[in-house]
C-alpha cells in the first residue's frame, strides 16, 4: 500500500471513529453538566484514535458489517481516555498539558479529573452494553464485555500501571519487569482492541487467540520503539522533547539490551505480528499498514 | 418477624455475603500485588453489606436459586467500596478514617487510592462478567450488566455525587435538588440490587420497575432519616459526631422542610416501599424487615 493512500485511509477511518463517538457520548445537560462536559472534552481534545480504528478493522477482515461494533467503539476509547485523564492527576504523574492542551483535571479540578476518569470508565461499559439490543447472540457481546474489563483491569492496563507507578526511580528493574509493564499497560488494551473485532464478528476462538497474540506483539514493539525514539528522535519530528528517559536515569529497553538488540526485537515483533495477520481471513493489507505505522514509526 | 429472629438473620446473610466476596475477590500476588492488597484491603475493612443483601433477597422472592447471582453480589459491593475510595482521597472528602480504620489512601498512598478505586471498579465488571459461564440465558446476564453499570454511572450514583460536590458551600440548595442527590447517589445503587436479583430470577419487566421503585424509596428515606439522626440522635448510639450539619450550616431535607414534615416523610416512603413489597410473589418478611431498619433506624 502507498503511503498516501494509507494515509488517505487513516484519515477516513478517524473520521468514522470520531463520528461514532459523537453519537455515543453522554448529552452535556442536568444538574450533572460539569463532569459531562469534562468527560466529552477529554475524549474529544484529540488522540490518534488507534484502538478504535484497530477495532473496527479486525471487525471488518472478518466479515462484520453491522452496528454491534460501534458501541464497543465508543467503549474502548473513553477507558483508554480514562486512564489518560487519571495518569495526569496530581498524585500520579502531575501534567498539566496533553497534546498542548490542559489536561482535566488542570482544567476543571481535581476532584473533576477524578471524578471525569470515573464516569468515562463506568460510561464505558455502560455504552458496550448498548450493544446487547444489537444482536441476536448475547453470549458473543458478553464475551466482548468481559474482554473489554479483563484487559483494561487489574491483570491488564491498570496492572500495567500499577507496577510502573511501583518501579518508578527505585533500583531492580529488570527485563521481565519491562516487559511485564510494555505487556499489560499498553498492549493489553490493544488486545482487546482486536480481540472484541474479531469476537463480535463471530470469528473461531483460535482466529480470536492469534488476534491477541497479534496485538501483543504490537503493543510490546510499540513501547520499545517510544524508548528508541526518546534517544535518537529529534524534538522537531516528535512534537515532544527528546532524551527525558537518559536525563531521569530511567532503565529502559535499550539501557539494558543495548539500541542495536532493541532495535532487531521491534522489527522481529513487527514481522512476526504481520506473518500471523496474513494467515488471517480477508484483506489485511490495511492492518497490516497500521503495525508497520505503529512499530516502524519515526514520531 | 421479632427482632432477635431478624437479627440472627442478618449475621447470617452478612456471612453469606463475605463469603461470596472472599471467593471473588483476586489473589493477592504478581507484580501488581499492592493494588490487589488495598483493593483487598478496601473491600474487607467492615460495612453492613446491605446491598448484597438486599440483591440475594431480591433474587430469592422471585425463586432464584442459582450461582448466577454471586459474581453480581460480589461486583456490587467491589462498586460501592470503590466510591468510598475516591470520595475519601484528598481532593474529595480527604478523609483519613473510615469506621474507625485508615482509609485506603492514607494506608497506601494517594495515587494507589486512585488505582485501586479504579481497580474495584473494573474489576466488578470483570467479575459481573463471569455470570455468562454460568447461565444459558446470556441476554439476561447481559441486562444485569447494563442495569449495574447505568445506577452506577454519571445517571446514577455518580451523577449524584458529581452534583453533591458541586453543591458543597454554595448557596441556592433545593429541595428537588437534595432529593436529586439522594435519588441518584443513595438510592441508584440500592435500586441497581433490587433490580439485578429479579432480572436474574427471571421476574417480569413490571416486578422489576416495582423494585426499582421500591429501593427509590428506601434509598431516599435512608438519607433523611441520615439527616434527621445528625439532629436528634446521641453520638454514643451513632458512633459518630451529630450536628454536623448545623455546625456546617449545610442545607437539608430538614432545614428546608422541618423536623415533622422530615419524620412523616421518611414514614411514608417506608410504607409504601413495604406496601409494594408485599405485592411481589414469594417471603418477602424479612426484605420487609430490611426496609424497616434502613428507614425507622436510631443509628
Amino acid at each position: 500500500m502507498d503511503s498516501e493512500k494509507m494515509g488517505q485511509l487513516m484519515v477516513e477511518r478517524r473520521e468514522e471513529v470520531e463520528r461514532i463517538l459523537q453519537e455515543y457520548l453522554p448529552a452535556i445537560d442536568g444538574l450533572q453538566k460539569t463532569v459531562l462536559e469534562a468527560m466529552t472534552y477529554s475524549v474529544l481534545v484529540g488522540g490518534k484514535r488507534l484502538r478504535p480504528i484497530m477495532m473496527l478493522e479486525s471487525y471488518r477482515i472478518f466479515g462484520g458489517s453491522e452496528k454491534v461494533i460501534e458501541p464497543f467503539v465508543a467503549a474502548i476509547e473513553m477507558i483508554h481516555t480514562y486512564s489518560l485523564v487519571h495518569d495526569d492527576l496530581p498524585a500520579m504523574d502531575n501534567d498539566r498539558y496533553r497534546r498542548g492542551k490542559l489536561t482535566t483535571h488542570a482544567k476543571y479540578g481535581e476532584a473533576m479529573g477524578i471524578l471525569a476518569g470515573d464516569g468515562l470508565l463506568t460510561y464505558a461499559f455502560e455504552t458496550a452494553g448498548a450493544a446487547f439490543s444489537m444482536t441476536d447472540d448475547p453470549a458473543r457481546v458478553g464475551r466482548a464485555m468481559q474482554v473489554l474489563a479483563q484487559k483494561a483491569g487489574i491483570y491488564g492496563m491498570l496492572g500495567g500501571q500499577v507496577i510502573d507507578v511501583e518501579s518508578e526511580g527505585k533500583p531492580g528493574m529488570t527485563l521481565e519487569k519491562i516487559t511485564q509493564i510494555h505487556t499489560l499497560k499498553t498492549a493489553a488494551l490493544m488486545e482487546s482492541a482486536l480481540m472484541i473485532g474479531a469476537i463480535l464478528a463471530g470469528a473461531s476462538e483460535d482466529q480470536v487467540g492469534q488476534m491477541e497474540q497479534i496485538a501483543r506483539s504490537v503493543g510490546i514493539a510499540f513501547q520499545i520503539q517510544d524508548d528508541i525514539l526518546d534517544v535518537t528522535g529529534t524534538q522537531e519530528v516528535l512534537g515532544k522533547p527528546i532524551g527525558s528517559d537518559a536525563r531521569n536515569e530511567k532503565t529502559t529497553y535499550i539501557t539494558l539490551r543495548g539500541m542495536e538488540a532493541s532495535v532487531a526485537e521491534v522489527k522481529q515483533l513487527s514481522e512476526e505480528a504481520i506473518g500471523k495477520l496474513r494467515q488471517m481471513p480477508g484483506d489485511t493489507l490495511f492492518l497490516e499498514e497500521v503495525v508497520r505505522m505503529l512499530t516502524v514509526r519515526k514520531k
